[in-house]
């Protein structure tokens, strides 16, 4: 490519860096972009500009906001006494957009990967350590472990347990078992396995 | 969504209008440049604003060029008395990757596609005849006529062929044929039909 192009160059060099975007596709971006109304191409680029600049994580569930603390945190109709620790704002918003969920939460960002050398001291989850030490009042009663149902997830909620037990709260995890929708025939040992061990009373 | 995540919410719509781009995949990308570093994201953004701010189509021929005259244009080293027709920046990209072409350009930026209700009109046609009227030197000698070969290039071709004729320069068009590469076998009757009308001696 000649330099006469070069924010075109450069801009498929960046999109093609987007997970999931190869090169072909980042031309094919790029010259949507270079086509589309200027009006629409600045929107675009304040919006990912905005995501860096406007938001940052809540002092203290690490969601983002554009506050100090998130309007979640802030809310006096959810119930502060009970944290769902999720591994990432992903997670938090699925479970909002569900509306199960009425207490607060703790963001970790990150979960324990031994083999990528990742531990629960790279997340946030000092910070919750701190939230309860300094809830002196008690008024935290409930922490409901919500990590992915993955092994990582599962490696990440064993090492939570692990140190939040013998520290006054009730500690719980989401349920396990077969889907909704899902069908007996096609879930696999580990579903099924779950669906037994976590059998209620009807 | 709540209020609090306006600029994600924001960000996720904005690239949710990209060709290809659904709402997962916006979503998806979203939340990956949430956790990206600042500074690529940032990069980014730049990226996509500069497409709109640096570039700006060449007074001359319509590349996209960051001064008033694109480097093609004002190149000693290109036959400036040849000049290929392309419908796109895109086309002319690609023919300049492949060091097939050493004459100048014209970007119509359009197609001739009666069905939408776009004509020559809508291209920069007229700005190509005026670049012929205003050669009263001659030093235009040969118009290649490279639009696609489908359809919609070829209404294109023809219409612009009509309009070409008789202005007292050589016009010609891109060979069409069996592609390098390509199998007899595999080549369908236009393909087929294309490589015996332009047929060659050997």
């Amino acid at each position: 490519m000649k330099d006469f192009a070069e924010p075109l160059t450069r801009l498929i060099h960046e999109l093609g860096r987007l997970p999931g975007v190869g090169q072909r596709t980042a031309e094919r971006l790029a010259y949507h972009l270079l086509n589309a109304d200027t009006e629409d191409v600045l929107a675009l680029a304040g919006a990912i500009r905005d995501i860096k600049t406007k938001l940052k994580p809540c002092r203290v569930c690490f969601n983002v906001t554009d506050g100090e603390t998130c309007s979640i945190c802030a809310s006096p109709t959810r119930d502060q006494g009970r944290i769902a620790v999720v591994e990432s704002v992903r997670d938090l918003v699925a479970i909002e957009r569900s509306g199960a969920w009425n207490g607060v939460y703790h963001v970790l960002g990150g979960r324990v990967a031994p083999l990528e050398g990742r531990s629960l001291e790279t997340s946030t989850f000092s910070k919750l350590l701190k939230r309860l030490e300094e809830d002196t009042e008690g008024r935290i009663r409930e922490i409901v472990i919500a990590t992915n149902p993955d092994a990582e997830g599962d490696t990440t909620a064993l090492v939570l347990k692990e140190h939040l037990e013998g520290m006054g709260r009730k500690v719980t995890r989401l349920a396990r078992g077969i889907p909704t929708g899902g069908s007996i025939e096609f879930a696999n040992v580990d579903i099924l396995k779950d669906a037994f061990e976590g059998r209620d009373p009807v």
